[in-house]
């Protein structure tokens, strides 16, 4: 699972000259999963993989006999419109062969006819509509930055901003599944009860402090049955690949509502994800340690714990979040840089969560999203959200126009970008997960 | 919605005569719907009626040309293995058509030969095996008893017990969908954290405190697209109808867990759910008005406040828990009466829970299911949860054998009842929501 093999090779180049191009998301090296249609159209989803600008449409590749024994089987179900009924189910040797197929005939090795055929079957990714990858029956966001849980600990109890589960359970949530929409939709301003001011009665009205998440999302691969635990052993093996997360959230009415049983209508307006899922096997040269606890923080509980977790299951993603205001396309400035953080300054990895989230025998299933909670690092320009970066609204940042933010504005579009990088590799991206915020109605 | 027609009439008699004795839960005034199988195999799932003793398979109804135009639309796709596919999409003007029809072919005015035909397509339930009756898609719980919340606030926080939200807001949170299970299932305890003892790690062991919650379901009908508010004039048209809810929670894991967001894993190990669902047209002769607030109480705002349902937001079912333990049952004692209360005395109504939920734009969707949270009473025996009856376990209750309980053990069996009565009408049951604990692995 952690295994570098031939279809990470950095000197694997394809024949889509686009893929070879020192900053493309999507070298030969990714191949990350879609679903697409042409036309905005339900009637026609596809299942694709991302190779430079372009989307490969996998069943006419399949019916033109492209693909061998071993990766059959993925082939061959990948008429469908959702990458849970077919790709997602299959176990990580099947996902393999598959991959090293479409490695083999998207590089530059190929013939002239192969990528005739093959180059049929590319559409770019302009000219495609990207649509949610699966069908996400259960949703659930974890809690797992500890940089974020203490500063966001810190302004509702500055003496006491972990709590003292923190450190022994990966804290999670169930969230909305039902509104989970892909990169690009617009987001309505929600409305809300507020109450700010606790002498007056509550209001309902447009949120006011509407804030993004940026997040690490995870699809289930192969579920388990209920009432079976997965071991943290084989917690990776469930895993089929990853996307980004905003977790959009209404601060105003999350403060008001979440006390005693949780967020709930502060979160379940919307939830962004980007659309191209990457493989676990895509990001094997990206493993790296579990966070290093600092001195005098207890080792997790042994239904947590594994060597291979120990050693490979951090994973080292840079994520970035931009702004784009109204008055700054109005202008014509680029988006504008607000945080940088990385993924492997979760306190606990991706494994650990699952383990967990299966520890009480809850029966995961196939295209389950779930996600890690705001990724925030331990300096000030890495934190992945407002209320952190603004300290609840009382630092407002400078935008390079002159403008200012507490929370976002009408119109705001909030970009989050994810990439691994190392040497030796090439760079492996995650797309876009872009959003803008439309006026309440 | 609340209006009586001749479906409703006590008078209105059926030829299946097991719907007529007096204490049957599914007269021909009911007729809730289910899922069935003549075998426990998922590959001929069924769409029935409950009548009697009985299900009529609705399909072959249909083939035999027994529903006329009106009621046809909802016929004519039961030949499907669940109720979000196609009935529960139909308006109430469809759905009310059908109940007419379905009332009319089992009625005893019927002539011989229409109940030759129907009389094949009846399945008695003891030999039909009944499921989930709904693909549902997102699972939200509420807490809207103020009794119950008042109870456990109490034991937590003894000078505050209720929340300063709680009397404008129904509190909700998102639950875990995949672990809804129908009544019959057994119940693995489930493992989980448990720091009993603040002075040491905690553990990963059985939970010790396992207990059930009494609640009512309701599932929705037709659902709402994202960023559009559901008004609360317009609530009751989304939903479909009713079912009883075990929500099953391991209060050591929740007690360790659930801050700052919320119950997780001491709820999604297990829910189970009664497989009738009895529609809202079934339950209009026991609407009552919206729980009366005491003197002091603020008014809910606008948009959770409309005429009818201060009128007829309330319904006045009862609710019944029984326990069998396995000494009972190896004793052949009968199960025990833990405790009855009333979905009328909850201080939100179902119109409420679902407009509140919806007035963020979140999209509700046909088979979404809610539960209105612990249903008990003001008294001590309207308890509908051990937590509340035995005070944290404080004071254990005693069984007829001389056997006591604080939470469940291992073997108990868990039995809720609910059932409408009022004079003048026929008593409409809502069958039974079963469940027995087994040991954890």
């Amino acid at each position: 699972m952690y295994e570098i093999n031939q279809t990470h090779d950095q000197n694997l180049k394809s024949w889509v000259e686009q893929a070879n191009a020192p900053d493309t998301d999507f070298p030969i090296q990714n191949l990350p999963f879609c679903v697409f249609s042409r036309a905005c159209s339900y009637e026609d989803l596809r299942i694709g993989i991302g190779i430079g600008d372009f989307i490969l449409d996998v069943y006419p590749c399949y019916e033109a006999c492209l693909f061998d024994d071993e990766s059959f089987t993925i082939a061959v179900v990948a008429n469908d419109y959702c990458l849970d009924h077919s790709v997602m189910r299959k176990n990580a040797k099947v996902q393999s062969a598959f991959r090293r197929r479409v490695s083999e005939i998207l590089s530059e090795d190929t013939d002239e006819e192969m990528r005739k055929i093959v180059g049929r079957n590319l559409i770019p990714i302009a000219e495609a509509e990207l649509w949610r990858p699966a069908h996400i029956g259960d949703y659930t966001d974890f809690y797992c930055s500890i940089f974020h849980a203490t500063n966001v600990g810190a302004m509702f109890r500055p003496d006491n901003p972990l709590l003292p589960n923190y450190k022994w359970i990966p804290i999670g949530y169930h969230g909305r599944a039902s509104s989970i929409v892909v990169s690009g939709t617009e987001i309505m301003r929600p409305k809300g009860q507020n109450r700010s001011d606790t002498e007056q009665s509550p209001v309902y009205i447009p949120c006011k402090n509407l804030d993004y998440e940026m997040e690490v999302g995870f699809f289930v691969g192969c579920g388990n049955d209920l009432g079976e635990p997965i071991p943290i052993e084989k917690a990776e093996e469930h895993i089929f690949g990853l996307c980004l997360v905003n977790d959009w959230s209404a601060r105003d009415v999350q403060a008001w509502e979440y006390q005693p049983l949780g967020p709930f209508l502060a979160k379940s307006f919307a939830t962004t994800i980007s659309p191209f899922v990457v493989t676990m096997e895509a990001l094997a040269p990206f493993r790296v340690p579990v966070f290093e606890r600092p001195e005098g923080d207890p080792q997790p509980l042994g239904y947590l714990t594994s060597e291979e977790n120990q050693k490979f299951g951090g994973i080292d993603l840079n994520l970035e979040v931009y702004i784009q205001t109204e008055k700054m396309r109005d202008e014509n400035i680029e988006p504008h840089l607000l945080s940088r953080s990385n993924m492997k300054d979760l306190y606990w990895t991706i494994g650990q969560m699952l383990a967990h989230h299966a520890s009480n025998g809850c029966n995961l299933q196939t295209g389950d999203l779930m996600a890690t909670g705001t990724i925030s690092g331990d300096s000030k320009d890495s934190r992945g959200c407002l209320l952190e970066m603004t300290w609840r609204g009382k630092e407002p940042i400078q935008l390079p126009n002159g403008e200012t933010r507490r929370f976002l504005e009408d119109g705001d579009e909030v970009i989050m970008k994810g990439f691994c990088e190392r040497e030796g590799f090439r760079r492996i991206g995650f797309g876009t997960c872009r959003g803008r915020i439309l006026p309440s109605d």
